[in-house]
């Protein structure tokens, strides 16, 4: 590292966080937390794509016909929110929006085969950046951290709670 | 839940996240991470403190005299954030700033019995929502998730690494 000879030399121990908050769970989950997201969208950004792109295609995937409100309520987006992110994926033909037969009112969405393609790629970039996060722990210690924050996000947050 | 008549009733189908995004470890890190630090904020900020104070305090109160270039590369802040996060601090007579004998254009800061008390409360108030994210959890699967995410943090942030 290089350092002016008028600069305060950068030793190891002036650059590590005080043991109190490292000794925190919840200081590390979100510094985790944090780090992991912003590699996250900067590598879906260089693929021209955001986080909601992801979500909303992974969403279709799941659930083949949804209206725009049943999508922006369970990603938790606002609805003019919901109607750029729709309209930036069906320019690119990702997704195809359809009038209610019931209710002529009403749009239901559909992921297009180009946008499961799309899909593809982007849960690729997204395995790979888990398996950089992960790669200090073997397949056991994998599953075990998965299943501890499962069980904190099925307690404070519902939405992530397993239907059956 | 109050639904008028018109709008589209919300199922519990229609708000669980997609399967593909629970599934990710690295999905609920930065879900629970950024509610756990959307919550602490708040409460910091209830009592007129940020995230930042706490840090300063919880540093000065392991590492007594520490320059301000220190604390800034130590908590990852710049010098003039750093500036006016002291200055807040200095005001309430939390810290104290000290010419340094040996090179008279530094200072160094500590913390003052004040400083100390206010860190004591800040640290109760953390260890209070630590304790409801943890509620799930007993202590032993605390301490693994603890020692999985220090895992992590040592590898992808040095600043967490233990020195010993």
């Amino acid at each position: 590292m290089p350092t002016s000879p008028t600069s305060e030399p950068l030793t190891a121990a002036s650059v590590r966080l005080p043991a109190e908050l490292v000794a925190r769970s919840g200081f590390l989950l979100v510094r985790l937390g944090l780090n992991f997201k912003a590699r996250a969208l900067e590598q879906m950004a260089a693929a021209g794509f955001s986080q909601y792109h992801y979500s909303v295609l992974a969403l279709l995937d799941e659930e083949p016909r949804e209206t725009q409100a049943q999508i922006a309520d369970t990603l938790g987006l606002d609805r003019s929110q919901l109607v750029r992110i729709l309209d930036g994926l069906e320019d690119r033909k990702l997704i195809a929006r359809h009038r209610d037969t019931t209710d002529r009112r009403r749009h239901t969405v559909s992921v297009t085969a180009t946008g499961r393609r799309q899909l593809h790629k982007l849960r690729h970039t997204i395995d790979r950046l888990e398996d950089e996060l992960l790669a200090p722990l073997d397949q056991r210690d994998r599953d075990a951290l998965h299943a501890l924050l499962l069980q904190l996000a099925e307690t404070h947050d519902p939405s992530c709670a397993d239907p059956n």
